[in-house]
């Protein structure tokens, strides 16, 4: 099944818990770049993303080089952001926090 | 130690054992995009090249969404190609052609 996007104001709501989170210029999408010590740190927080995109069956769009993911999160299905894409977020933000 | 840039002539040999990359407009990098037939897949496919890459002491630029994964590799020291993008191109191919 298709998800909604989200309203306007469960936008705001759900980004006022994600501070480190920007959302795109055309409100489809929202982004973070995260930075690691190096390749392998970046590698192993990619790694977790991965993980857990399969189990969420929501996939990321993102990019490395080095110790830095650029990260962009939609929901293509639906033509903008839906909470999938807060959940994966959310998730994201936990696995780039936690201790080695 | 800093690479040497390849020369025009050691490209050119370099490229024509690499059919499936391209050379960058500012002639600075090469570029391959790769297709898988899902996630997991593509996942697979980065896991090998991370491993690689970390041996090699030498990484890529790149960005997946789903099952592509569109690759840049550079070397940024020495301001261009090295025979480390070769090598690391001619390691993705064989990591992109295996069976599963």
């Amino acid at each position: 099944m298709r998800d909604a996007k989200l309203s306007t104001e469960e936008l705001t709501q759900a980004l006022a818990k994600l501070p480190d989170w920007a959302l795109r210029e055309d409100e489809a999408a929202i982004t973070r770049s995260f930075r690691f010590a190096n390749f392998r740190q970046a590698f192993a927080f990619m790694t977790e993303c991965a993980l857990m995109a399969e189990k969420l069956d929501h996939h990321p769009e993102w990019f490395n080089v080095y110790s830095r993911v650029d990260v962009t999160l939609t929901t293509h299905d639906s033509g903008g952001i839906t909470r999938r894409d807060i959940e994966l977020a959310t998730a994201m933000n936990r696995a780039s926090s936690r201790p080695d």
